[in-house]
């Protein structure tokens, strides 16, 4: 049988120490509902002592009956007073959690330097403060700060840290590498000795990702004898983050075979640390490891074919297991056999001996060559296949834009836009105004297009992206510039490039309504000859 | 003394193999000037035999006069050939580089599934392409693909791959986790015994993140015996990146005493990793270990109260080691204190007390808020510090500009801009056509200052580099335009913020410009006025 790990989720407390992450109450409560889906044991809410917002956190998160055991964040009583008369460890007795982290020193330099007392009482501050939580009937965690750094400059006093923690009573005894400058051989000797000299403790692991080691000292401390991680979703944290769960999980669970969660949660990874993102605000990295969008990517064009034959010479687990999935990218760096899976996962049928598939294939290439990307622009590519299969209808024709950005000393700048398009036997001319002049020829090429297509309403642009081709050359090189757009139901990206960056938008944008219009007809002529003229008139 | 760790960067061949990252021949040339810089051993410029880019590369990257060893990467000879009709490893040859990379198959299971060959020739195919390249003089680096997964399947055919490649006369056997799916301890365990059974070759190591232990993985394998490291800047790589060689540079010099570069070398590991993340135009996390924005930041009130008293409290090196700097991200102080000695490198007296100071400080958080960024941005923070210290002169000064674009179908992109400025008492107006919209607008603006200021003839624009700020808005959302210029002696860099991309260029190039005219005098007018006169007419 597999040995459990307990895991311990501090993306509520420690995680919002990460730059840029600002979490409401009501984010707090979301990402609560999520952790406990996954599986999670404990998850840690924030430090009921601090503000308001963590106060409401408390109050609101035992309303929704979870399973994992919610925790609150607090340090050991101040030096000199008594624990029952501090006023942070009663907000942590009151804010009804069932578990107590307490954080206090283990590292002699810090008790001198940080806190300004002596090692006694900082002893009889731990020991004071985790009986005072035990006597409240509350599970104690204690997290020992600075353990490692403490541990390799004075090891009695960081284990007599330990000892007083335990016999006060503390649950587990955390070692928390705080500054995260210790490498993973340290950790798994230090712990070793600790697990057979603190027999019958249990020794949890905390630690940072300064040294881009935080994965590894966990999975060191594990293999030493530990059985409680903490850790947040993504890795968020301060400076450079806390040991990221979303690696550490299926690492412990799907290749060294400890318990952690169950396989169905494990299969709702990819989803919550997307979802956790997403709430969080922050954007999650493409190459986060087996949760992000490119970690089972694949572009190169050796990969690809034997990724075809089988998906085992590429990837080092089944994505399925995470919850993520295969995507194969499309670059210049790939051969026909990625634009002919391509066209497999559109259900297209392209047949690589044909002479026009290695049409397509030969136009695809020079496209790349001039500085088009194809893998961050799947409906372009789309788009391109179907034209070659035959299979596109073109619903509108381009006659012509005209944009002008004007401005005058004193004024805000104006941009305008004038667009003429021909839908079937008529022809449109529009004028718009824009926020820029991307924004201007979006307004306008929609104001001549939404009268007969009403469905593009409900698109709109979501992204914009862009970059400059061949710097050497300045204003006169080529740029790309690439779109996402969506509707209610989808999300797609398509591609520009110019040496103009306006003329590279208008292509971009163009392909992106030509994309939303798939599928769609001509309209019939009769019945839009009054809505066109309304149009023209009304804009 | 210090073992030596010889360093082998891929950023230019693996790396390009991530989402999103595509380089120019003139990008890779910045980026290899720039890694020799750092001091790093070897440059992977990419693979001869696959496009025009990498053959360029080759070529022009001789010319530079580098220290590290050039290095062309390629695939063993194809199955049933012999090694000097092959046209990939004859390309490598041609390529001029002085070392070769030589990936070739050690996972029994590939050579089946991938290659569709014999073990046998699979043997045959590294040893052939080995023997050739060395008669034509290569130091040889063989790459063992899937090393790690082959050897857990089966290590007989592992090891007599790697014997094969040392017998043909490879410099390095680099054990390779293609996949990434390896864990440190089983690393440790495998590089252990092949020293062992090895005696005599040496070893390389090269790890993929998709555990998020590439750099544990790496290091365990130092540990072990191996004693060269490939990896990538800012971990740049397929999939979830390769090891990230600006966290393991510094982990084994300044952590485990091991010698990869000079002290001073590692001094720029922070400002090369940026500068290489500006080129391939990928967002650096602000949490990257080691070199990334916020890897010494403090936010937790206590931490900075702490980390004011002593850094180690909270640090785990000191950040000026890797060139990074203390940020503390509640305090004023970190703020001003930077912008004082901004402009004491500058030689401006900025007296920290008085009021003038106080609000130029607030003025320039002001438009950090806005977007603004002066670290990529010298002059323009330069002529924001001069103007607030009373010693600008405005040497022209802006009235209007017009920017037409225009397309008709069939028929190419015209970019036309109007430009009036005002020279001490003549008002100027001119236009001029671009290759670009920015292009037309930095025509018409030169044209009409060049008369009154000749030195501008010898400026021109050598970079131009436009992001999106905030992404969730699209079209309406804020552009961030860098420029940078250069003329005989100097190359200084600028910046625009706008909604609108023309307005933003149009701010970052007439700060290019008043830059350039630093130190000059208003023109005489009298003398000027028949020269500005044939200018107007000329033009």
């Amino acid at each position: 049988m597999s040995t459990s790990i307990s895991i311990f989720d501090t993306t509520l407390r420690d995680g919002t120490q990460g730059e840029g992450i600002s979490l409401s109450a009501d984010d707090k409560l979301k990402i609560a509902k999520k952790l406990d889906e996954l599986g999670v044991h404990y998850i840690e809410g924030g430090i009921p002592g601090s503000n308001g917002k963590d106060i409401e956190f408390f109050k609101r998160v035992q309303t929704l009956g979870l399973n994992a055991k919610i925790t609150a964040f607090g340090s050991t009583r101040r030096k000199g007073s008594s624990a029952h008369e501090d006023a942070n460890l009663q907000r942590m007795v009151e804010s009804g959690a069932q578990a107590a982290t307490l954080v206090g020193k283990s590292w002699d330099f810090h008790v001198h330097t940080a806190l300004q007392t002596t090692l006694e009482e900082n002893l009889a501050m731990i020991s004071d403060s985790i009986a005072y939580l035990k006597q409240q009937h509350m599970e104690l965690i204690f997290d020992a700060e600075h353990f490692f750094d403490g541990y390799k400059n004075n090891p009695e006093y960081a284990v007599s840290v330990l000892r007083a923690a335990h016999a006060a009573g503390a649950d587990w005894l955390t070692l928390c590498d705080t500054n995260g400058g210790t490498l993973p051989h340290e950790v798994y000797e230090i712990v070793s000795r600790l697990t057979a000299e603190l027999d019958g403790a249990s020794l949890g692991i905390h630690t940072h990702n300064d040294c881009e080691l935080a994965v590894a000292n966990t999975l060191s401390a594990i293999q030493a004898g530990a059985r409680q991680v903490q850790g947040t979703m993504n890795g968020y944290g301060e400076r450079c983050g806390n040991a990221n769960l979303c690696s550490i999980i299926p690492n412990l669970q799907l290749k060294m075979d400890y318990a952690c969660i169950t396989s169905e949660q494990i299969g709702q990874l990819t989803n919550t640390a997307r979802y956790i993102s997403e709430i969080a605000n922050v954007h999650m990295p493409v190459n986060q490891p087996y949760v992000g969008n490119a970690a089972f990517a694949h572009k190169g064009g050796i990969h690809v074919s034997a990724i075809l034959r089988d998906s085992r010479t590429y990837e080092h687990i089944e994505p399925e297991q995470v919850g993520n999935k295969q995507r194969i990218l499309v670059s210049e760096l790939a051969g026909q056999s990625n634009i002919l899976s391509k066209a497999k996962e559109m259900n297209l049928e392209l047949n690589p001996e044909n002479e026009e598939t290695r049409q397509i294939i030969g136009k695809i290439k020079d496209l790349e060559h001039q500085g088009y990307q194809f893998e961050g622009a799947d409906a372009s590519l789309e788009l391109l296949l179907r034209e070659a299969n035959g299979e596109f209808k073109e619903l509108f024709v381009f006659e012509s834009f005209k944009m002008l950005v004007e401005k005058n000393a004193g004024s805000a700048v104006v941009s305008e836009a004038f667009v003429k398009v021909r839908i079937g036997g008529e022809s449109i001319y529009t004028a718009a105004e824009g926020n820029g002049p991307v924004n201007a020829l979006d307004n306008a090429l929609r104001k001549a297009l939404v009268e007969y297509y009403p469905s593009l309403r409900e698109m709109h642009l979501s992204d914009y992206k862009v970059r400059v081709l061949d710097e050497a050359d300045a204003t006169a090189s080529k740029v790309r510039v690439l779109i996402e757009s969506q509707n209610l139901q989808t999300t797609w990206s398509t591609v520009g490039v110019s040496a103009n960056v306006i003329e590279a938008s208008w292509e971009a944008l163009v392909d992106s309504i030509r994309y939303a219009l798939l599928g769609q007809q001509l309209p019939d002529q009769s019945d839009h000859q009054e809505s066109t003229a309304q149009g023209i008139v009304n804009h």
